[in-house]
């Protein structure tokens, strides 16, 4: 699909992005703005999480920010009215988090899908929305690549509740009609990734400790094999499926260009960083548990069904993403 | 697996069954008092559930009963202290009302499952937990026999969070070592079903509209081909999976001996009862919408892990029903 035909579809369309000042809702919001999107962001601003109004730093007056969470389901009612999509990304991500409080995980992750699809079914059935999935509800791999045929078996609660948030997502298609479909992310990575803290998956601490000049700890043995992709890629993919009705119903995985393990990738960074160094450790306990060893996915399905394939190679990805980090440090650390 | 086994295993265990006035519940509860296991129901007897005091009639001296919901975490806590084993087997069952009021099906078969779990960690963690599951969480077969390798696609609220609720189970066993397993049981019968509404499957209200006399509305062509599984046969699978560490951690299909189409069981039916007719009438559309079609299950894994197989035929099985409903019928209908 051609930029202007993106454009012809976008301009002027009311558009909707829970989580919308986090990593991958503001690097969205970046996007639509620049298709002339009629953009709102609704976020909640936990502290924890990934929203940070830097996010949208150069265009906050092209934009409308809403601050509301997902469980406030009144707000939802009224918020949805009149949008012509939402991309549904607002979600609690951490996996250690979800483990220790499995009840904040569950009202997010699971009760406020179930709301938000039911604020568009009474409040606005017309609405088509793509939502957030995540490759963590296939749990360990028992064959690579993992296509969506892949069983579910997720290792945390964190797979559990986003695997009923997403099939909440495809039951309100088949059955209200209501236009819903689901994107499987694997790591995704790039500029506006949250750096704060080190619950949020391995990609960020590792960036900010090689900018740092730190020592990585990579648990286990280090050769455990992974996908990433890079921000803009998932933005594409949300563009693509956010316009064409074919992606109703469906499930997608989107993954990585590379596979590579993550002595290989913590090479990678340093050597782009030019600092820090590494070290294998023993897995912790808490970690080794739900951890899921090997992950990298079969995309075949976006490919064939919307054209999208990842297009940003893992070395010009990261250093895209330190040099935002470089220049933008104090609002991230 | 020997009476005189299963009485050598059971005998004065501390067993909790939750939903232990309900139709299973209350079959099981027999079982165990026959036993000579010390146990405890607990049941909130919420008026449109299955949930009947008439259920324990004539055993009621032999067990406790504690009134009270799964949704309450503070009695949770409280009474799964002090227990060997846990049935759980509490649910909100109805597929059609979970689809009118999804955040009650939510609270009860994902969220309490979460909270019933988390007392057994912080209270009782030496506990074992049987867990109800159904095969709705498999949706529309992709093949028959279905077996437990089988794709997850619920198509109605309730088989996504008895989906989660299951999950929630497997996951505390592997990552807490807290002993947990699921049997996913087809379409059960016998005596004690609950035969006040049609909502919460048809068999039971098929058998009361065949001994009332009435006409029976078949949806569709009739051709619809499942399995059903007599509750004795269901206990007993229960009964093996607690007294069983092979089964902690793993998922299992309870099916039945015979499969016949539903034109095929109506026809039994009103041969039994020497009364009702049936008619194939089109799906209401709040119906077929979340209908899955052929449905019977591959019992491969239980028999190869427990020894169970079902063994009641389904002809003995619904003369034993019927003769119970036709003796007790104002405790039912």
């Amino acid at each position: 699909m051609t930029e202007s035909e993106l454009q012809a579809f976008y301009h002027n369309k009311a558009v909707m992005v829970t989580g919308g000042l986090g990593f991958i809702g503001s690097n969205l919001a970046r996007r639509l703005v620049e298709l002339g999107a009629q953009v709102l962001l609704v976020d909640s601003l936990i502290p924890e999480y990934g929203g940070n109004l830097f996010n949208i730093h150069g265009i906050e007056d092209r934009l409308r920010v809403n601050i509301a969470d997902v469980r406030d389901q009144n707000s939802m009612d009224y918020l949805v009215r009149g949008q012509d999509i939402l991309f549904n990304l607002a979600g609690q991500v951490s996996h250690i988090d979800s483990m220790l409080d499995p009840y904040t995980d569950l009202e997010i992750n699971c009760r406020s899908q179930l709301s938000l699809l039911e604020a568009c079914r009474k409040c606005n059935p017309g609405i088509k929305v793509v939502y957030a999935g995540t490759r963590q509800v296939y749990g360990k791999p028992r064959y690579l690549p993992v296509d969506e045929d892949h069983l579910l078996q997720p290792t945390d609660v964190n797979g559990i509740n986003t695997m009923a948030g997403e099939w909440y997502h495809i039951l309100y298609n088949n059955v209200y009609e209501l236009r819903a479909c689901s994107l499987r992310l694997t790591n995704t990575y790039g500029p506006r990734l949250l750096m704060k803290h080190n619950r949020q998956g391995f990609i960020g601490w590792f960036i900010r400790q090689a900018l740092d000049g730190e020592e990585i700890q990579v648990f286990g043995d280090g050769q455990q094999r992974r996908d990433m992709v890079f921000v803009d890629d998932v933005v594409e993919a949300f563009l693509l499926a956010g316009q064409d009705d074919r992606a109703n119903g469906g499930i997608f995985n989107v993954g990585g260009s590379e596979r590579v393990s993550l002595l290989d990738f913590v090479t990678l960074l340093t050597q782009i960083a030019r600092r820090g160094s590494y070290k294998v450790v023993p897995f912790p306990p808490n970690r080794m548990s739900i951890d899921i060893g090997d992950y990298y996915a079969d995309c075949a399905k976006i490919r064939r069904t919307l054209g999208w394939a990842p297009r940003v190679l893992l070395r010009e990805g990261l250093e895209r993403t330190m040099r935002f980090y470089r220049e933008n440090r104090e609002h991230y650390w």
